[in-house]
């Protein structure tokens, strides 16, 4: 019951908070003399008291009251004079997979800074193992405070027909998984196409999802922030976290969306939508700040929803009110404001004890009244878990690559040579810190019958394979935004999570792809035939076993090894996991091929073969 | 399919939403240019145009988008350039059986104020006839646009024990409510002793609603707002519209508790309360505005929450933020904002137009995208309702009544008798607008061995007849603040509706509960053996089958005889029939007899048998 989601229900605890309240039994816990946060008011309330008992908040003692009458011999007494006590925080949509641990790791890893709740959608570990993945990961959550609710990934796979995946996933394993208690709602909705065309898939399951009472959670990139974004909001789609634009956070507000503001460790966008709410005086209780994609060194060295409060703050925004959009506001936008969100009688007694609004840092933590972490410290430490063999073994591709793998023929759809010279390709162009991609137009060099990379243009070539299947199918594409010589290798290449290769050598690029086939999935950089970073990532494919720490240490390597290599990139590794990412506008490769994600087609390497 | 509460559940429409929104398919109705009230985003939009379709709201158009690509050869198009268009009015807690009609009734007369969902709790018919009258209420909402949500009474008796009401309704019949869509919660719970002392009924009524998701309704009238509040509200009731000053109300919303700001016909609180949110900037999206109460006149002469949303702007109030109070924070407090509260894709085409934010004049109003009135006007007219037969027939009083009836023994505890003079009495001190008693000391007559009333100090005699059971009690009181010469009789006599007679003549007392018992309940004023005014309401002796306009009409009636009769209240026959509210403070007169409401036990009518 650790975290389903509180010690009790209310209902079979009130009674005893009742009596509490009143000082005919004693409190657990008292937390003295802070200054509370009233994220229902909007209001600091000084020299306030907090009763806890079973879990929940019994009573506040506040204007000259205290809780005294609730402190007996047992309770625990926390003299708190000089900080602030606020609900603890909430990450309205989160990817745990991204921080390359499991659940429970991942929880040693946010709650010290103040982290309670997060709605998690899993869809990583689901494109790999489906269902599977689904109910393992909630085991090993089951073992932490943290409260880890679910939200099960909607598009798996998340472009039908462009990519292979693990597992699929359909509505009627969205039916049973409404079931669980653990299930606030439906993973992102990433087939924004597919609701604007009414496919049966993707409006078969937000039925499933609102017929359950749950939330409907969004991934809207269309651009259009008018017919297109209301057709999608009107779908029954209540939350996005894609916004790149002021404009398009502030449209999400206005049609009733919960606009949830993103600042991951590789897409910056709080700075721009910061705007959408200190541009004009507008009602920001639709506003939520998540995290998306946390990177492990990120939570080791920055932390989590306390780094995007810090960031909030100093883009403008005032910080009880962003103290409510990652606590009220959250939520609310999940229907769980009866049990979480605010310090307040009935509730559950999550809570983070802050030294300022400045820089929030967690000096307390407690979970259902339980202290969890102590000035960046958690004081749970769970046996590494038991994972299930074949979770552990993923990598099922079978055919022997070499670097003449890696060869592209410069052969024409019909079959005609293309002389030695050079050939106009498409190319997939990332930038840092953003999810989008731009189709390019550039010429590569041809030589022997073989279209090359070209380091001159920062131009590299990118090879999906399906690691799904035994004998599955791969495709090439090239590549710029990287800067780098020699050859990277990942298995994190969102969504499907097939192993994806990129570099400008193919005897490097042949070493990466065995390298990590051999360890089971991870992330590997090479150059001239050297290892220079790596970080094995069995669980999945995507995840490590190891302590965060460890794998931060690892990715702190690994990211030495790109800069080593000529990337000026921040977290690289997560751009480049993107470059297969189908959902997401312009141009990306699957190992399928390379589909143009404005139109969603398949369009030719060659731009001369188009048509 | 009429209320409950869609025209189709989101899912089973959302395909043609998406289609209109991208213009593929033609909206049913689309309005154009009006000044949107986003209630989501607190911002007045201009020139928006709104695309409906199945009864919810496929597009909005703004910032230069129109709705042009909506409109096909069918579609109603309306120009509202000048107007205002907001989501129409949510009343968070109301009692139909206050305006003395059913609930279709009730309908035709508020709808045309802009009123499109009420959170009702019946419990005064459920007084009267329990599950069963529930039941017929509902039956009748059904035939009608108005969403009638339901809160089923959860105090039936108000105060168990201290009088005699004509139904019960326990925790099992609460959980059998509960499974019906039309119940959004549970009334408002009264026994508020009940729950401070953790007794089993009101914490196992509470216990079902919050197992069934469902919202619990509050009443908390204890004066207290530190200990007992919040015990109040650590029991798990969300909201309370009980109360009278703006500390209380504060207390509430910094407890995160819905502080539902009352101004009904008799109880006019709001001029206080609006200080709790105009005094200091704070967040205000746990504020309701409410009526609890409304008289037929008031709704037929000055409007229902159009009403209360130009007293909270002459109070101050900003007019976007009263229109959230009755709209987006209503439908949050009852998590209904899915479907309910604001004008965005998605929602119920639940729309009022206003010609102004300050008198809120309702020139249209659409339910589920029907045009259900128009400038004050009911486009819908049901049929009268075949009401049961035993619901017109509640009336259960067998013993004769006279004028002997109302003699008051000069009787000391001990038996013996007091001589002639005066004695020294409790009297229950009524005041203008306000929902609370005093319990004063004063001297009356003593002639010929009973106790008389003293029409010199305004002191009346009082009497409550259970009126549910043949054969049933009366007890006897003395009241003051009514100013009258006569007496006055009615059969709305909160919680139990028993039969409450007022005056100074016998003789009148005994000619009004006569007639009463006659028409089968209502209200009477008799004056030297004169009938003044009558209401006649048979229907579980508290409503009536008339139009509203033909009950505000006998109402205006009988106000007019009051005030010949000396009385200078305003709505004087509510205040009167708070005389046996035993759930309030300070002194109340049940058919079992005086209640001291602060201590909860019987006082005698004489002081000096006390003790």
């Amino acid at each position: 019951m650790l975290n389903h989601f509180s010690k009790h229900p209310l209902w079979e605890c009130h009674a005893t908070l009742i009596r509490v309240a009143q000082g005919k039994e004693p409190a657990d816990i008292v937390l003295r003399h802070a200054t509370l946060v009233s994220v229902t008011t909007h209001e600091l309330l000084e020299d306030a008291d907090i009763a806890i008992a079973q879990g929940r908040i019994a009573y506040i003692g506040i204007e000259g009251h205290t809780a005294e009458h609730c402190i007996g011999e047992k309770t625990k007494v926390f003299d708190l004079a000089g900080t602030y006590v606020a609900p603890s925080f909430m990450d309205g949509h989160i990817h745990v997979e991204s921080a390359m641990v499991g659940p429970a790791e991942y929880a040693r890893a946010v709650v010290p800074h103040g982290t309670s709740a997060i709605m998690w959608d899993p869809h990583e570990a689901m494109n790999v193992a489906g269902m599977g993945a689904l109910s393992a990961l909630m085991e090993d959550a089951k073992r932490v405070p943290l409260k880890c609710y679910v939200t099960p990934g909607s598009c798996v796979p998340a472009v039908p027909g462009f990519e292979d995946t693990g597992a699929t996933i359909d509505a009627s394993d969205i039916h049973e998984a409404m079931k669980l208690d653990e299930v606030a709602g439906l993973g992102e909705m990433m087939n924004d196409p597919g609701v604007l065309s009414c496919a049966e898939g993707p409006l078969e399951e937000i039925e499933e999802t609102l017929r359950a009472g749950k939330t409907v959670t969004g991934h809207y990139t269309m651009g259009d922030t008018d017919r297109g974004l209301e057709a999608y909001i009107a779908s029954g789609v209540s939350c996005c976290h894609e916004s790149v634009t002021r404009e398009d956070a502030l449209a999400k507000l206005r049609f009733g969306q919960y606009a949830q503001l993103r600042e991951g460790s590789a897409w910056h966008n709080l700075e721009e939508l910061a705007h959408a709410v200190t541009d004009r005086k507008i009602d920001t209780r639709f506003v939520n700040l998540v995290t998306d994609d946390t990177h492990p060194e990120t939570l080791v060295s920055e932390g989590h929803l306390d780094r995007i409060l810090r960031k909030a703050v100093s883009f403008g925004i005032d910080p009880i009110t962003a103290i409510q959009m990652v606590t009220i506001n959250v939520a609310q936008c999940f229907g769980l404001a009866g049990d979480l969100g605010s310090v307040t009688p009935g509730k559950c007694a999550d809570i983070v004890v802050l030294d300022d609004l400045k820089d929030f840092h967690a000096h307390l933590v407690f979970i259902d009244g339980d202290l969890v972490a102590e000035d960046g410290r958690a004081l749970f430490a769970p046996e590494p878990f038991a994972w299930p063999e074949e979770f552990l073994h993923t990598m099922h591709i079978t055919d022997e690559i070499s670097a003449e793998t890696f060869r592209i023929p410069a052969v024409k759809k019909d079959g005609t040579a293309i002389a030695d010279g050079a050939a106009l390709v498409r190319v997939i162009a990332s930038s840092a810190g953003s999810t989008l991609t731009k189709e390019e137009h550039l010429t590569v060099p041809v030589r022997d019958g073989a279209l090359l990379a070209d380091p001159a243009q920062d131009i590299l070539k990118a090879f999906v394979f399906d690691r799904h299947h035994a004998g599955g199918r791969h495709a090439c594409a090239f590549a710029k935004g990287f800067g780098i010589h020699g050859a990277l290798a990942q298995t994190v290449a969102h969504d499907a999570h097939n192993l994806l290769v990129v570099g400008d050598s193919d005897k490097d690029m042949a070493i990466a792809a065995r390298t990590l086939i051999a360890s089971g999935g991870g992330e590997v950089a090479v150059q001239d035939g050297k290892i220079l970073g790596k970080v094995a990532l069995p669980l999945f494919g995507i995840m490590s076993t190891s302590p965060v720490e460890d794998v931060a240490h690892d990715v702190a390597g690994i990211e030495r090894a790109w800069k080593k290599m000529g990337c000026t990139m921040p977290s690289p590794f997560m751009t480049m996991g993107l470059l297969s990412l189908a959902c997401i506008p312009e141009l990306r490769l699957t190992d399928r091929g390379l589909v143009d994600c404005c139109r969603y087609c398949f369009v030719p390497l060659l731009v001369e073969d188009e048509g």
